[in-house]
């Protein structure tokens, strides 16, 4: 039997610590770090990152619209990160926020979650405004062993008017989505492939987190506000190696010097490892 | 001044018609035509479509997933269409439905949106659920006369959950998008650059459509199961040259045969022209 997502995640975070490392080669931040704002920039910046990444990271997470900026030639250099990522043992979540009708959802998952494709990664992140039920195709790639992260709450308080608005069962969006992702975990033995994103900007929703039977990958920290320790009381009744931290910015100021870069990796992956 | 989308698409449409030919090269699509499932095969397709378009049809709508499915190489057809479509003059939107924080949006509406980029179309479609507001970076290319189709309304049935969920006002989700988008182009002269899309396939929201002051972009008709007529109907007090309907499968099923693939546009465009 595949391995889940969820399985492969909780392994490396036991392992390597909570630390997702966020790939986000804005122009800002590329000409902070003295590179050009062009394709090959880009790929400097990309695999600087993966590089001081690798062995201190659970995993990765390019922002996708950094890359489309570029349009096919930042797509090849995506291309060459998730290449490079795997070969470095390094799980790649591509944050590209996919969602339509299902039968438009059929081609993003194959597009990112399929392994004849040259953008397949580990997993991707999903939106819900068409329904969760609309993502089926994405979780259909569960069985080969590929994640799914559903947005729940996002770290940015606009979200609040769509994520806490209330369904016809009376039900927060925010709670709908973690709810009908936990039912999806739960038909499955172990931890599940299906994930949500909730923001550590956020108060705890009603949905007792604990019993999402998936991983949640969780932005806002750094840059955005949210501290380790917020973030430990917000998960604080998740099992072990089920919370992943994204942290870009925070990390990424500190420029393209190797050490520095590696340095900064490692001390926000000990100090997460100190809450979660 | 530079003219809005709003007033270009509307010129556009009192000329040619209310349609939009969906540029959708999915795997079922291209084996019907006896193409290849291949970047190769989803050029001919592409540009087969453009050219039944141009001339008889207002704009056309690649829909992002089918070109994404190849990566780089996709992206690469893309581009060429995206260029081939404004030397004929046709409008482009790219059917992309982006949506993420305010930061993130920035890079997706350089991506879509700026002159510089390989990528620039009229307009996108994006995705509002972390708020309306977070898609400000999208809304500020219409002073270049770009155009953005938030979705309120999807065509399928699962996303009556999130968009018909009430916020705090006691409103509807899709009749807070639709309000939101006509409060921000009311505060402009003449026909606004932000649309929505509304799938033909659902009841009339409680806003008044005909207050948007900007133009709507109409899945749901043909495989999808809604008619010319219902789209008449849900729109009869819109302002001329406000509505474009997009219409794909039902065309290309045409076949590749150019006279009959061109005829089929034009039977499209003459029988929607009847109700809109």
């Amino acid at each position: 039997m595949v391995e889940t997502f969820g399985q492969n995640l909780q392994e490396r975070i036991r392992a390597l610590g909570p630390l997702c490392v966020g790939v986000d080669p804005s122009r800002k931040l590329l000409e902070a770090w003295g590179r050009p704002d062009t394709a090959e920039g880009l790929e400097f910046f990309s695999l600087a990152v993966l590089e001081a990444a690798a062995g201190s990271a659970a995993a990765i997470k390019p922002q996708v619209a950094y890359f489309e900026r570029f349009g096919a030639a930042g797509y090849r250099v995506l291309e060459r990160l998730i290449r490079e990522a795997r070969d470095a043992h390094v799980l790649v979540i591509a944050d590209a926020k996919r969602g339509d009708i299902g039968s438009t959802n059929d081609a993003y998952a194959a597009a990112w979650l399929d392994d004849s494709s040259p953008l397949c990664c580990d997993a991707l992140t999903v939106s819900p405004y068409t329904g969760v039920a609309a993502l089926a195709p994405f979780f259909a790639r569960v069985t080969e062993g590929r994640g799914v992260f559903v947005l729940a709450a996002t770290s940015n308080d606009e979200g609040r008017t769509v994520q806490r608005a209330r369904n016809d069962r009376d039900e927060a969006i925010e709670d709908y989505v973690l709810r009908s992702v936990a039912e999806m975990n739960q038909r499955e033995e172990g931890l599940g492939g299906i994930g949500v994103v909730l923001g550590a900007t956020r108060e705890r929703p009603r949905f007792d987190l604990s019993r999402l039977a998936g991983p949640y990958l969780v932005p806002g920290v750094g840059a955005q506000g949210a501290t380790p320790e917020h973030v430990g009381r917000l998960f604080e009744r998740c099992p072990e190696g089920t919370v992943l931290v994204n942290v870009a910015r925070a990390i990424l100021d500190s420029g393209p010097e190797r050490s520095a870069l590696r340095d900064s990796v490692r001390r926000w992956r000990d100090n997460l490892s100190t809450f979660l």
